[in-house]
């Protein structure tokens, strides 16, 4: 995989406005190179440049655009589309055969998501059969199609850096 | 591990009700069996209890606990606590410790938490050195912990369940 990419549809700027910024940080922190947002929401923009500015890396955010143009593109391109929804196969059956795809196309949905996506998508996978939350879903599908390897990734140009706190209990 | 409990704390209600649903459901999915949570929050119970109902299990929602009582009855009963912190150690160093241990509380804050935690705690862990989530942090952490065997997990009570969606594209 040299790229993967979000596409969140279905954002509603009120009411996911939170959620939707979540999810663009943890497709940031577990790999992904950007995110493709149906809705424009100044908002959610705002917060997430403000992380890659401090925090490094190049992760990218356009929102405003077509899901239709941007999968049509992605598929003209040999872009291998996968669909996160409750109703898809067990996503662990799927990521050997994922991982072999030069671009990846992660389509991330809100509440709901037109039918026609599951016909479009090149695999539909769940990540449990449990209803959760995009946000955990994309997070443990990106950490294991990446196999771990994205948990520990540096940002050379980042401002903030975390020095992990290790004052740990005596005899630790 | 016989018991994976879960402590929110810093929960604002109008603010925090859909991340804190979306942690409690996640923690359901991934495999823990209850979360307390500090404040009072009717709606985040409402929709918890709702999905249990629906979808089996017996995850269980506390609500309007002290977290400093919890955290000494856990203590008291021998039970090992984990603070999930971006300024933890990285988690992978301590699971297959964390997973000797018969019951574990893992505290999920939301934006700030009292100092005082990381010394209370007997391991602060990060889930990547990034800004992202709680309910990523946690799903991610639950799913090294479990060491996917959460995934498939079966509700044997459940009235909802999911059959995948199977008609995949011809040829595949």
């Amino acid at each position: 995989m040299d790229r993967v990419c979000i596409l969140r549809i279905g954002h509603r700027p009120a009411r996911d406005a939170r959620i939707t910024t979540h999810v663009g940080l943890a497709a940031r922190a577990f790999g992904a190179d950007g995110m493709y947002l149906t809705t424009r929401d100044s908002g959610v923009v705002e917060s997430i440049t403000d992380v890659v500015r401090r925090w490094g890396g190049n992760f990218f955010i356009q929102v405003g655009v077509s899901w239709k143009k941007i999968i049509r593109e992605w598929k003209e391109e040999g872009g291998f589309v996968v669909h996160l929804t409750m109703y898809g196969r067990p996503f662990t059956e799927k990521m050997e055969e994922t991982r072999k795809k030069p671009k990846v196309l992660i389509i991330v949905g809100a509440e709901k998501v037109p039918g026609v996506l599951y016909g479009i998508a090149d695999l539909n996978l769940s990540v449990t059969a449990q209803p959760h939350s995009e946000v955990s879903s994309l997070a443990v599908l990106l950490d294991h199609l990446f196999e771990g390897r994205e948990l520990d990734r540096a940002y050379p140009d980042a401002t903030m850096k975390i020095t992990p706190w290790t004052s740990e209990r005596p005899g630790d």
